[in-house]
C-alpha cells in the first residue's frame, strides 16, 4: 500500500477504464490467486460461487461476510495484482456495505461488485430458482454508501444488473444501470444466463459509453472474444474456471488413487512438491531465517546469571 | 453426532485398529473433502501442507490455529467420513493441545496427529531446513494432555515420529515411539523423506504390534502398496495429492485462458456448473425452500392492521 | 456434553418449563458469563445489544453472525450454566437459521431466541426507529427450520414477538404467538418498550398456558417481580445490566485515572489481580503444568545422538 | 488512514518520543477503547491480560493470535486514538512477528510491544510461575523483523524487558535493553513486579536517554506519578484497570440482582440505555438512514414490469 508502484486500486481502475479489453481471472483462495497472477492476468475476480464451493457451502450466503472477508484477505496477501470481490448483495443493507468497503480497503482489496438482488442471494445460474430483484432506490442507496465509505480514491464499485437473470427486459436493465450510474457506480456488470451474447450486446449497444461495461461469459462461452472487443466492453471476467478446473482434476485424481491404491500413475500429473514450496514462497523464508535467526552454532550472548533458557525459532535454536 | 450410525470417531478408530490396510485421502477445504468421500475413501487427512498452500501461506504455522480450525470445520461439515487433522506440533504447548482437542471434538473432527517438532513447524520435506525435534518428555506431556482432554472415547491421537526426518537413527525412532505409546498415543505415524521405504520398513519390523503404524509415502511413492500391506502397516495417507492435482490443473487452465483469451477450449476440461451445484447440495436447499418458505403466490396471513412488511427469503418473498 | 449431569440444553428447558419463575442474567463475553454463573444464576442471556456494544459496534448486525458465534463460544466455554443466545432475526432466512442452530449446538449453546423483525435488525428500544415486522409465514418457516435442524432433543427455540414494539395491538401479538406456537416454538418472548407491564400482562392473561412466556423488563423495571410471578410468567431476562454496569464503572474509572494521573484512589475499587487470575482459572493450569510438563530440573531422556533441542512449555523447558 | 490529521502511528510515536510524560489507558474491547478515548487519553494499551480475561481465557496465549487481532481490530474501529498492542512474545518466531506487524498496520493499530519471554507466555504477575526468558539474539531477530516488516514509517515497536520479572539483575536488564536498542526497537518497556519503583528507577538511571522508557506501575501503584515524571520516563501504562473495574462492578451488580430478584436498586447505578446507544454511534446511523434509505412513504421507482420485490433496509422497506 505504501510502495511507489501504482496502488492496486489504481491498477484496477485503469484496467476498467482503459481503452483495451481487460480480463479478470477467477480465484477462490490464496493459491489460485497467485496462480492467476503468475499466468499473466492483471487482476483477479474473487468469485462468490467459487469461494463458497471451495469452502464446501452453497452460494446462498451460507458463509458469513467475515468468513468471505478472511478468504479474500488471504488472496490479497498472496497476489500482487488487484482483486475485485464478488460482494453479492453487500451482505445486508447500505450499512453492511459501508462496513464491507472499509474492511476491503484495509485488506488491500481493490474493488467490490454489488448485485441488485436480495440477501441471502441465489446463484444466477441455478435453474428454477427465483431471482427476485432489489428495489432500485434501496440498491442505489447501497451504491452511494459504498462510494461515500471508500478512502482510497480509486477504489472501484461495480454495480451488477440482474434484470436479464430475473427475466426482465432490456428496458429495465437500462433503467437500473442508469440509476446505479447516477448513484455513483464506477462500472456496470450486465449479467446474462443465455448461451448467446444477444442480451449483453443489446445492452451494450443501447447503453453507449456512459460507464464501462463488464461481462461474464460463463454461459455464452462460445462467443469469440473479438465480439466483446468489437462491441466495446471494458472487462471480461472468466468467472469460475480455476475452481471448476480444480474440481474436475481432484475428482479424477481421487478416483484414480482410490481405484489403484497407489500414487505411481498419479505422480506425473500432479504438481511436484517443489512447485508447491515455490508458490508458498519458501525461498523467501529461507533467506529471512538467515537474516533474523541466530547462527546456529555461534555462541549466543552469554547469560549473565542463572541457567540459559531458549525459544524455538523457525529452524529452532541449538543449545550447545 | 447424535445419529444411530457409528460416530466419526469410532469409524476412524476402526479404520486404524482394523485388520485391513486403510487409506486416508488428503483434503484441504470443504470441496476436496467431499470429493475424497465421493471417491470412496473412508476418511480424510486434513493436511497442514495442503491447507497452508491453498490458503496461500507457508507450512510454518503462518495461519493461526483457529484459522486452521475453521478450515477443518468447513471440511467436517462437508464430508460424512471422519477426518484426521494434521495438527502439526499442537500449535504451542500441552495446554494448546488440550484446547485444540476440545475444539476439534466440537466440530466433529475424529482425530488429531501431533508431531514431535518445534513450534512454529517446518515442513518435513523442505531441503536444507533444520528439523529440530521436541524434547521427548515435553512431547509425551502433549500426548497425555490430548488423551485426557478428549470427551469422545474413540477420539484418535496419532503421535508422529520425526526422527528419520531429523537425520536420527532407528534407535531414537523406536525410543520415541515407545515413549509416546506409554503416554497414551493411539497410533504412531513414522515419517520418512527417503525415496525408498527402507526406514519405515525397518521401523515396522522392530516395532512389532505395540500400536498401529501409519505411513505417508509421499517420497517413496514408487513402492507398491502390497509392500505396505505385507509389512502390516495400519493406514496409508495419500498426503497432499488433491491439492497438488488442483494446483497443476489450475496452472494449466490459467495459462490456456490467458493465452487464448477465451473459454472455448477449456470448457470441456472443467467441471460443469451443474456438478458444482450438485456438490454444494443445491438440491437439498431447493427442497428445503419448498418446506420452509411461504408459497410465493399464496395469500400470506393478512396483517391485522397497517401496512404489510416483508423479508427476503432464499427465493425472495413476492409482494402482490 | 458427555458428562453425567444433565446437559445444558436439558437444564435450560427445565428452567423454561418448570413451575418456578426462572431468571437469566445477561452476559456478553466469557468473563461476564462466568460472573453471572458465580452469582448464582442458572442460565445466561447472550444479549445482542450487549455483545454488539461491548465489541464497539451497533445493534444492527454490524458484527457478522460468525463473529457473534465466536463470542458465544467463548461464553459457553467459560460458563457451566446454559446459554440462551439472542439470535436476532436469525441473521438471514430459514437457511441461515438452520446453520446457526447446528453451530450453536456444536458450541454447547443451549438455545436461541429468534425475533420476528427484518435483517439487518434494529434495537427495539431505539426511539424513532422503524420496527418493521417479518411476514408471519416466513418467520414460521424459520421456527420450523430451527426445530428441524436441532440434534439435541432439548435445544430450546424461543420465538420473540415484536408486535408491541412495532406499535401493533394485542390481537396481532396473540395471532403471531399462536402461529409461532404451531410452528414449533418452545416458548414465546413477548417484548414491550412501555414503562409499565400493561402490555405483557394483557398478553399473558389472554395467552394462557399454551407455551411458557418469557419477558424482558428492561423498560418496566419498576414492576415488582412478584407481579411477574403471580401472572405466571416462565422466565425473566435481566437483559443488559452487566454490560451497562461495566460501562458506567469503566467510565468512572477512566475519568478518575485521567484526572488524577494515578492509580492510588482507584486501586481499592477495582478487582484485585488475584481475582482476575482466579476467574481465568489460573490454578487449574498450575496443576496441569505439574502433570504435563517435564520436571524442570530432572534430567530429560538423553538424546541418543547429536545436539539437544528444546521447546518452550507453558513454564518453559530448562536446559541444563 | 487517508485523512489530513496525523496518522495514528505518528501520534503514538509523538506520545512516546515527546518531552512530556504520556499515558496509555488499558482497553480490551471496542467499548472500553471508546471509553478510554472519551475520558481524554491520547492512546490505548490493548492489554493481553485484559483481552484474555474478558474473553474468558487465560493469559497464556489460549486465544489464538488472529482472535487477538480481531479484538484489536474492533478496538481500532471504535477508537480514534492510537492503540499499542500488547503483542506478548509475538505469538511464535520472527516470522510470526512479521505477519503480525503487517496485519496490525492494515487494521490501523499504531504499534506493538514484544516481550522477551517464551511462547506460550505466562503472565508476569503470576506468583510461583516460571518466567523463562528468550534467547537475546533470537529476540533481537524478532525486533529486526518487526521493524523491517512495517510499512508506515512511524509504526512503533516497543521491546519489553522481563529481566526483573525473571529474577535477574540490573546488569542483564541493561544488556538486553541495549541489544534490543541496537536491533531497532523504538522504546524499552522495563517491567517490574515489585511493590516499589526501585527496579525501574535503577534501570532508568543507568539507561539514560538511549531510548524512551515505558513503565507499567500495576504493582508499584502507590508511587506518585511525579516520581516517574522526574525520573524522565516517557510513558506510563495504566495496564488493566478498566477490565478490573468492569469485573468488580459486574460482580456487584450480578450479586445484587440475583439476591433481590429485581432491577430497581441497580438501575440508577448502571449506564442508561441512551448512553449505550450514544457510545455505539446510533445517531450517525440514524442520519445515514435518512441519506441512504428510500423515503419510506415516497413512491419508489415504479417497477417497469411484473411484481415488485423488496429488500429490508436498516429500517425496513415499506411496501404500499
Amino acid at each position: 500500500m505504501h510502495t511507489t508502484p501504482p496502488r492496486k486500486t489504481t491498477r484496477l481502475r485503469d484496467l476498467i477504464e482503459g481503452p483495451q479489453l481487460g480480463f479478470l481471472m477467477e480465484a477462490h483462495n490464496g493459491l489460485s490467486a497467485r496462480i492467476a497472477e503468475e499466468a499473466g492476468f492483471p487482476g483477479v475476480w474473487a468469485s462468490g460461487l467459487s469461494i463458497s464451493a471451495s469452502l464446501g457451502v452453497r452460494d446462498n450466503n451460507e458463509a458469513s461476510w467475515t468468513q468471505v472477508l478472511e478468504v479474500v484477505e488471504f488472496m490479497s496477501d498472496a497476489a500482487g495484482v488487484p482483486i475485485l470481490l464478488d460482494g453479492d448483495t453487500g451482505f445486508g443493507n447500505f450499512n453492511s456495505v459501508r462496513r464491507l468497503v472499509r474492511k476491503l480497503e484495509q485488506r488491500g482489496v481493490a474493488g467490490v461488485c454489488l448485485e441488485d438482488k436480495l440477501f441471502p442471494k441465489t446463484n444466477s445460474f441455478l435453474k428454477g430458482a427465483a431471482q427476485p430483484l432489489a428495489d432500485v432506490e434501496e440498491f442505489c442507496g447501497k451504491v452511494r454508501a459504498a462510494k461515500d465509505a471508500q478512502h482510497c480514491p480509486d477504489f472501484v464499485v461495480v454495480a451488477r444488473v440482474e434484470s436479464f437473470i430475473a427475466g426482465r427486459g432490456l428496458g429495465e436493465a437500462l433503467r437500473r444501470a442508469e440509476a446505479y450510474h447516477r448513484a455513483g457506480a464506477d462500472a456496470i456488470l450486465i449479467h446474462s444466463a443465455r448461451p448467446d451474447p444477444a442480451e449483453i450486446l443489446a445492452f451494450r449497444s443501447e447503453w453507449g459509453d456512459r460507464l464501462p461495461v463488464v461481462i461474464v461469459p460463463t454461459k455464452y462461452y462460445r462467443t469469440p472474444t473479438r465480439v466483446f472487443r468489437d462491441a466495446g466492453f471494458a472487462v471480461v471476467i472468466w468467472a469460475n474456471h480455476l475452481m471448476r478446473s480444480a474440481l474436475a482434476s481432484m475428482q479424477k485424481t481421487a478416483r484414480e488413487i482410490y481405484t489403484r491404491e497407489c500414487l505411481h500413475t498419479v505422480e506425473p500429473a500432479v504438481a511436484p512438491l517443489e512447485e508447491v514450496f515455490r508458490l508458498q514462497g519458501a525461498a523467501e523464508l529461507e533467506r529471512a531465517e538467515k537474516r533474523y535467526l541466530p547462527a546456529r552454532d555461534a555462541p549466543a550472548l552469554a547469560p549473565p546469571d542463572g541457567p540459559r533458557y531458549v525459544e524455538a525459532g523457525a529452524n529452532g535454536v541449538l543449545v550447545s
